[in-house]
């Protein structure tokens, strides 16, 4: 695939994806650029100039399959077949992304989820079981998992992420802050809501 | 302030915050670049480069007075005083956050909470108290309350987003993907968990 595609245009086709899936539940056959952009509530030159980094995905006149269209970016992103990721450490935000809907409907699935505290461990939440984090290494190595949730506490989180590298993981999303402790030979993306916050302070108060 | 700073060193003033934070703890009086580096995991030469923006906060051979350091930083930021935030939506995301220590910890304070369903209205959630959404306008104009954070179901989370604005919110941290709907006259931070996990597959599975 071709390496120069831009970050901003990968960025965007999730979001283009969970449009073509809406519009496929209400029955949508093609849609054009101008419709999508519609429903994405995007900007709908930037969405054939997107789109046209894949090859020539429309017709002219009559607009995307919207089947077709979504089959595409399922396999640009590698979406396909579903991912199954493990989740580790079941607290309270742990627990919300057990339940959190989307990403089933959106085609990631949590598969398993671990934690070391024994109250927690054999629990079902969301038709997951909690299982003992001393199995993690046995399990993900079997099942084969290459994605990996992180939500520990932060100062045990690095070694975590160390130690899933080690069993094939290639990419975790962490709600601990990243920091150069974190591994660098796989993809890591953090979610550190409280960096989030104070940029917003800083930008909204000026 | 001057407008050129480079929104990098803004993402990173609060990352140096929290390992202020920790130094001040431990009882650290005078903190080098070269030592905030390790505590942050950071580069110490893009530490000092980063602070150089504020004025001469160090002293050579020294280093930075922590405490002073952490009250200059909340002041660029505008995090003095603790910013309180009302959080609209408390559901799985929404209880998580009502219980995410690390906000309390790092100076952000949900006040208030606010839902439409009759069996969360009234429960208490780590000390705040969910009310009724009707009262959402008459309570966050008497408080003053500046910051928002939705975690509503994403169909409704543009038009509430335009109605905080109306109530005088500035600033949103928006677990809802963000759109075209949201309003484009206060900031609006989306945490949009399935495409960073879509990117994270697409960079990871090359």
């Amino acid at each position: 695939m071709d390496k120069s595609i831009p970050n901003e245009t990968i960025s965007r086709l999730f979001p283009y994806f969970r449009a073509l899936m809406c519009l496929d539940k209400q029955g949508t056959e093609t849609v054009s650029s101008a419709r999508l952009a519609e429903v994405c509530r995007a900007n709908s030159s930037k969405i054939r100039k997107d789109l046209s980094y894949f090859g020539e995905l429309g017709t002219r006149g009559v607009g995307y399959n919207v089947k077709d269209l979504m089959q595409k970016i399922r396999t640009i992103l590698n979406l396909d077949p579903i991912k199954n990721a493990a989740l580790v450490g079941v607290g309270n935000i742990g627990k919300a992304l057990l339940k959190y809907s989307n990403f089933e409907l959106e085609g990631f699935k949590i598969y398993m989820a671990f934690d070391n505290n024994p109250k927690i461990i054999g629990k079902k939440i969301n038709h997951v079981i909690v299982e003992d984090v001393v199995n993690m290494k046995k399990r993900i190595k079997s099942e084969k998992i290459k994605l990996g949730i992180l939500t520990v506490p932060e100062p045990v989180a690095p070694a975590i992420a160390r130690r899933m590298g080690d069993m094939g993981i290639k990419a975790i999303l962490s709600f601990a802050p990243c920091s150069l402790a974190m591994p660098h030979n796989i993809e890591i993306t953090c979610v550190d809501l409280s960096t989030e916050m104070a940029k917003l302070i800083y930008y909204s108060y000026r």
